[in-house]
């Protein structure tokens, strides 16, 4: 029997989703997992794809199933059980066999993995994995990071499995060490700022238009054929439009308003806030997420301050005002993937990475979440511009600012008279405002540090005078 | 000769104006410098001060000259160089003896420390100090963080330099290791609030409304009379008003708008995060500081996407506006507040600090650089209910938060739509808004979530469904 192209550890949905995928491309996969019983079932239940499969009970068996050097997918709870995982595996490898971490780790992990597999003669690969359930069994999008040589190895498995976007499939290796879990990571701070910002326009319509969920759905599905277009915009008309199976009513209407979240955007946020790179979208989504979870604070407070006292919305012109919401949407969807992107930008430069942003873009067109005809949109923009500073003055982004910023600020306007929360909405809106500005208000606060702290500044005539004219700290 | 109370080592400028001031309240201080030149300096230049000053120039002198248990504030730059004054420190100390670690450490830093010196009879003391140079001469407010034995040893000597408001002294012990350090971070986050909701005020005044810098000036003047009344609202007229030597045009329009940052706004945000507590406001005067630090690239970006293209900022009554500047300049300002003592609360807990939340109010009431009547108007509601989940559910400021989020709204709105960023404003507008509703739009993140990776759902009506009537991901 011929030996397998690669090894997986891990059967969970993710790890039988990918297996299945990897063996259903005609790639020949060995699989292990700690419970024997999860193995054995997996198998029974992989039909006619069993022929690709070698069901592994014991670790030597696993590794001797796979053609070397052997590249062995771990796909397990992130955290300690990987570091665990990898002990316990490391006795049964050779010289260049590669472990391939495919779980949410947070980069600082994956860095501190490669360099302790350094000198062992092992290599690592920290590879994100986008799509969910569906993207891992179908087609992911792949962010890998680690050697250059480990990923020849792997190219071509990963080739085979990952969504095509026209053709050209969504995987590349990004960089040593972190970068892939790193990109992943902004992947996902990205993802939860898209999801705030459908999810204020939600708000809109629902508190301010009194819009149903079905008809709000009936707007979300008609924007997805048009500049929205995308995963995300999709998958809400679906749900806005399920009826749930015991009532009937709307499946929305039903749902609690306390959002989880699993750490990905916070770290986003943290590393953002370590390179000085402003994420105010992320930061806005990772806050309003966290306001959700504090549903009896919400209601306590709603008892004590009311909802806001502003009387009816009310807006002149529906359909001019849903047109505004569409363009606001991606106005400020154009303000979040630009931080993001910077902040990329910012950690190539840190971690010596060397990040393709045309590459991160092209491969997060398809088989990822936040997946859309926008990041095709992206994949031009940096293709002509690399090193461009942001993403919104390459030519194309630009013009699509100043094309819809102007029913951005009247939606953050509109919003904030009306008591409707847009904290992700108005980030962008204040990113844009302020980055645009050639001179701002900086010199107010450098002229009170030097008051308060005789911290100086610099002038704009270049004159040498570092202090202002109040002596070292007047206060009293 | 009589023993010192306390020695200080590192006579830079804080440490200097912080000895000066400890001799000056009748307390007999040893101090100390790496450079010998610098105490000599230091001690000629003491004048009358001399008699309370015991000047050193080996550590064994020094470390003889206090009266044991002695407290020794170190005063120099954070970082490695306080390890390494500790090391040197250690081995002329005996059982007891207290290092007191008086810059602007990180938090953790100090946790480090405390539990380093933890085995060694030595105690240690992290020891936040604000008030900038003047606040150390003449009264800072102190922060103190270490075992309660150990400030029971230097609360005479602090309570005697400590800034008094209505004659009660600005200092308090906070609690273990890090409590004091932390406290000062997220002071100084804060700070940075306040100072970006000024700086944003300031931009409508000079960019809307077109107003001079002294014309500016005049208005903070008339504010600091009213509920604003606070240090930085003073200081900010002084600069505004303050002319430039050389040309006799006001100096904040020669200063050059790049605002500088040290860390601990960073921290806020960053402990904030990891906690999983809303800091919107101290983020976005984070993030703002970062964009201006961007001067080359804001003014790449206004060459390519033009200021906002949004015509004349015109208000119908100067006067009424002017109003609502200063009611959304206080609205914000209990936001950022509610904001820094909600991180205050949870960092209590997840690091058993027994935050006493009604004293840090009152210890910032004078001395540091936030201090104001609103902080009086905050020690006061904590104080009638220290366990209230969030300063705005509280009677006074539930009745503040009324009165003003209406001027908040329109002046944000204003500013969207004028194109004048207030990312800050906006920030606190958000907050409000997301808090006070208890029903909010998570329901259609939770969805989502659901929809595309399975992680499942609570139902407001308590039913037994973990998933939606979608499968496990409908997703192509």
């Amino acid at each position: 029997m011929a030996q397998a192209e690669i090894g997986l550890i891990g059967l969970g949905v993710m790890g039988s989703n990918l297996a299945l995928n990897i063996a259903e491309k005609g790639n020949r996969i060995a699989v292990f997992n700690r419970t024997v019983e999860a193995t054995r079932k997996f198998f029974a239940d992989a039909g006619e794809l069993q022929s690709q499969i070698v069901p592994c009970e014991t670790i030597e068996e696993f590794v001797a199933a796979i053609r070397p050097p052997r590249p062995i997918i771990i796909m397990i709870k992130a955290g300690e059980a990987v570091d665990q995982q990898m002990e316990l595996l490391k006795p049964y490898l050779e010289k260049n066999d590669i472990m391939i971490d495919a779980g949410n780790a947070n980069f600082r992990d994956t860095m501190r993995r490669f360099d302790h597999l350094k000198d062992s003669g092992l290599t690592f690969i920290g590879m994100g994995v986008s799509g969910g359930e569906e993207g891992a069994r179908h087609g992911p999008s792949i962010m890998v990071g680690g050697r250059q040589e480990s990923w020849k190895r792997v190219e071509k498995v990963l080739t085979s499995i990952a969504a095509k976007y026209d053709g050209v499939p969504c995987v590349d290796w990004l960089g040593e060490n972190g970068a892939g879990h790193f990109v992943k990571t902004i992947h996902n701070g990205i993802e939860y700022a898209d999801m705030q910002m459908i999810a204020e326009i939600y708000g809109i319509l629902r508190d301010g238009l009194k819009m149903g969920a079905t008809e709000i759905g009936e707007v979300f599905g008609e924007w997805n054929r048009g500049r929205l277009n995308s995963y995300l915009i999709e998958i809400t008309e679906k749900v806005l439009k399920a009826a749930d199976p015991i009532t009937g009513r709307p499946i929305v209407d039903l749902i609690l308003d306390k959002a989880g979240q699993k750490g990905t955007g916070k770290w986003s946020v943290i590393e953002a806030q370590n390179m000085g790179v402003p994420a105010t979208g992320i930061e806005a989504a990772v806050a309003a997420r966290s306001i959700s979870s504090m549903k009896d604070e919400r209601e306590a407070a709603e008892k004590v301050l009311g909802l806001p006292n502003v009387g009816e919305f009310r807006v002149a012109d529906k359909a001019a005002f849903l047109k505004d919401l569409e363009s606001a949407l991606l106005a400020s969807k154009i303000g979040a993937y630009a931080q993001g992107f910077a902040v990329m930008s910012a950690a190539s430069k840190e971690f010596n990475w060397n990040l393709p942003m045309p590459t991160i873009a092209k491969i997060w067109r398809a088989g990822c979440i936040i997946r859309s005809q926008f990041l095709d949109e992206i994949t031009t923009a940096f293709t002509k511009d690399p090193d461009v500073a942001n993403l919104i003055v390459t030519p194309a982004f630009a013009r699509m600012v100043k094309e819809s910023d102007g029913a951005l600020r009247r939606v953050v306007s509109a919003a904030a008279l009306g008591g409707l929360p847009v904290p992700a909405l108005a980030s962008a809106l204040g990113y844009f405002d302020s980055y645009r500005r050639g001179r701002g208000t900086a010199n107010v606060i450098q002229a009170q540090r030097d008051f308060f702290g005789a911290h100086g500044f610099d002038r704009i005539d270049g004159e040498d005078a570092h202090h202002g004219p109040w002596g070292s700290g007047l206060s009293a």
